[in-house]
């Protein structure tokens, strides 16, 4: 069938205004957030109810077309970039209703297409918590969060996008419906589907549906900045706070190179001098929150902190917010391109880790700004460059290679949050094993004999 | 090849006296402790180091025999009976070494036949936390655990097994080693395999070692007893308690007829003529279970609570605790067969499940003694009865289609935390759809082409 025919036929499920073939808008989704080339699908299909999802898939299917799922396009390891030019991108965001915000079982449904943010303050409308805080968040939404797992600044203590999914309701390549998990706290009823979607990147079935789990709103919060001369005792305290038995809801790290870039471009005031920060914010029982800021002040300064400012006010405690915030924007003004890493070890290997980009960074002459999630050992290393630099670009991939090697010596992992996706798929073996990446192949081929669900990403079914 | 050659290849690997096929041992792995009819295994095989599970699983699949791996066999829907006289029961008791206690990075390290408490143990010898704690915990291990997705009293507030999985290795059917997670708090690396491995029942792979979550311990607890005239009062005030924003440790339900068996048997000395009792432990900062103990008196009064009595030291609390431990072994002393259900509702939903309960007892004339997991709406109404006696028995079939119909209705599911093994196989289509029976045998069938890992556990791959 022509890409003409086709067209016209999936009109007939979605309406003629919801399927987008011309140039603009096939260049439109043609590229997401990761540093990789750009792919020009065939068509773009934006279906406005969750039924039309298997519908379309089927129709899709049968016509041997290879099918992206993309939400709002943020993730970073290219899950949303189409595998070919004869691909079709599905559009969730049109499929944005929050459909339940329950107070007394402390769950939300939604459809897929729901922005993270309007889930987030539908929730607390309620006075209730969707803890799951992606970079994004203003954007993303809930069936991306789900195929990527995002992450955020919270998974410290609040966990990540999977430790928030009861359930799922989705299609599969061939536009079955799928169930799995309830409205339950405790469901082990089949197998767990709705787990082994999560990180999937559109590979195993079309999320529709999700129940999300919400908790009650922490009380009190405090939010505080230390401050440290020397990267290393910065990256030592963050272990030892937890140690303490502290577990934060948020600890940030910003070295020096971003902490000048952040007070350059915000003028918020931040040490520029200091070799690092960590940002920290405390959350829970007012009388719990006075106590670990103590504990936390006195493990700071024990780990050697210059200073130690606490957020006197809300306005004082969004400032500091700020500045983490605005850390990869100004990065990314800095140069053409900026590579947003996230190679994450456990928490007691920060410093180590730190070791290992400074020496990455001297032996291959790259600017390496650091921020990220210390607290879960989540470090986004990011590199900047200008792609158009074929040497220094060069130089950047073999930088990368040299940051997984090391992330895995200690003990770490390839990606964090970020997603497998094309950009980090011929790593995958080293991390795991030859039986991983076959055992991976043959569950994929078994649910999409045709391997037309996002081909080319965690696994390549075309190699 | 003969089961004797077979033995004998076997007993190279893993030791002469490793491998039983005395009538005696083949019986004593013939059931668990579910109420279904034991099926005698050819072999039973104890390997005692978990390199050899790989070994050993390649030997039995070239040799087309079926497989089921045992832990402690506690489970309750049959996941450990042997599928044919053809099959092998593998033993993980053996592979029980604790490997790691990570005090920084929150973690453990254990072997697939580390007991449930055992963990525990180890990790508050460090002062650390493992929440898990099914009702077999003293004897059950955490690759059954994992098996399972085994829930337990504190899933409420803390979660079940699968919230504490970062990571697992296990081989496949055919002996691959597979990786999947890791030691780091956020891990989004390749598919979320130990999700899927998690309740799948041993039937996608045999469990050799996982790295699992740890948290600091509350730093204080309180425990009370709400007594109330009325069932329907008291499993009102569960959803009210949690709609105030109290998220207690534990929050247990006993009925009329639970309370006076316990009594009889404990002397205790419970509130015998009460309809029900709810037993709640709240746990956190000292302040905070002091707030919380208020509010939730408030509550339980409001809702009609006729006395609320506080644990007022260690002992008291454990007092209350042995009458919630004893239930299921004294309701189990009074019939020959005591029939022990888990459908599971969303908490507001209890006072409806608790009428349903009631209705099904009195529609077949049974006696029906119900305690549990209020607090997650995993209520265990117990069905006491003979099951020699088959006009009986067949009655307790049919009041447990009544009861899962209710349950689904309701919003709830099958089973919140016993599993589906053969127990609940048949009843799996009616609460997902047709199409995630097919995708589970597609999945299944890609992963195992034989059909020799459990195969008639979760979906019948027989049929």
């Amino acid at each position: 069938m022509s890409i003409e025919a086709l067209a016209k036929d999936i009109a007939k499920i979605i309406g003629k205004e919801n399927v987008l073939t011309k140039d603009a808008d096939r260049q439109s989704y043609s590229y997401d957030s990761a540093v990789l080339e750009p792919v020009i699908p065939a068509m773009v299909v934006r279906p406005t109810e969750v039924e039309q999802l298997g519908l379309l898939t089927k129709r899709f299917y049968d016509a041997g077309v290879p099918m992206t799922v993309r939400g709002a396009g943020t993730n970073l390891s290219g899950g949303t970039i189409p595998d070919s030019t004869d691909s079709v991108v599905i559009l969730t965001n049109s499929l944005n209703k929050v459909l339940e915000i329950n107070e007394e079982d402390l769950y939300a449904v939604v459809e897929t297409g729901v922005v993270t943010s309007v889930l987030a303050a539908a929730a607390a409308k309620k006075n209730l918590f969707y803890p799951p805080d992606p970079g994004s968040q203003s954007i993303s939404t809930i069936g991306g969060n789900i195929a990527e797992n995002a992450g955020g600044l919270r998974g410290l203590k609040y966990g990540v996008t999977k430790d928030y999914v009861m359930g799922i309701e989705f299609f599969d390549a061939e536009g079955e419906f799928i169930k799995s998990g309830a409205r339950t706290v405790k469901c082990v009823t089949g197998y767990n589907l709705a787990g082994l979607m999560v990180q999937s990147e559109g590979t195993l079935g079309i999320i529709s549906k999700a129940i999300l789990k919400l908790v009650p709103p922490p009380k009190a919060s405090k939010a505080m900045m230390a401050v440290f001369d020397d990267l290393i005792k910065a990256s030592e305290a963050v272990a030892a706070i937890i140690a303490a038995h502290v577990v934060p809801c948020t600890m940030e790290f910003l070295d020096n190179t971003t902490i000048v870039m952040v007070d350059d471009y915000t003028k918020i005031g931040l040490p520029r001098d200091a070799a690092a920060i960590l940002l920290i914010e405390l959350d829970g029982h007012p009388a719990q929150v006075e106590d670990e800021t103590n504990t936390t002040i006195e493990v700071l300064k024990k780990c050697g902190a210059t200073n130690v400012v606490l957020a006197k006010d809300q306005a004082e405690k969004m400032k500091l917010w700020e500045a983490r915030r605005m850390a990869l924007p100004v990065l990314a003004r800095a140069k053409p391109t900026t590579v947003l890493e996230d190679a994450t070890v456990p928490r007691s290997k920060i410093p180590d880790m730190m070791r290992g980009i400074e020496s990455v960074a001297n032996k291959y002459n790259l600017t390496i700004g650091t921020f990220g999630h210390a607290g879960d050992g989540n470090l986004h290393p990011t590199i900047l460059c200008d792609k158009r630099d074929k040497a220094e670009f060069h130089r950047v991939e073999e930088a990368i290679d040299d940051l997984f090697d090391i992330a895995l010596k200690l003990g770490g992992t390839l990606s964090g949050e970020h997603g497998i996706g094309t950009a980090k798929a011929q790593w995958l073996e080293k991390e795991t094993s030859k039986g991983t990446i076959l055992f991976s192949k043959k569950l994929r081929k078994a649910l999409d004999p045709k391997s037309l669900l996002n081909p080319t990403k965690q696994v390549n079914m075309y190699e």
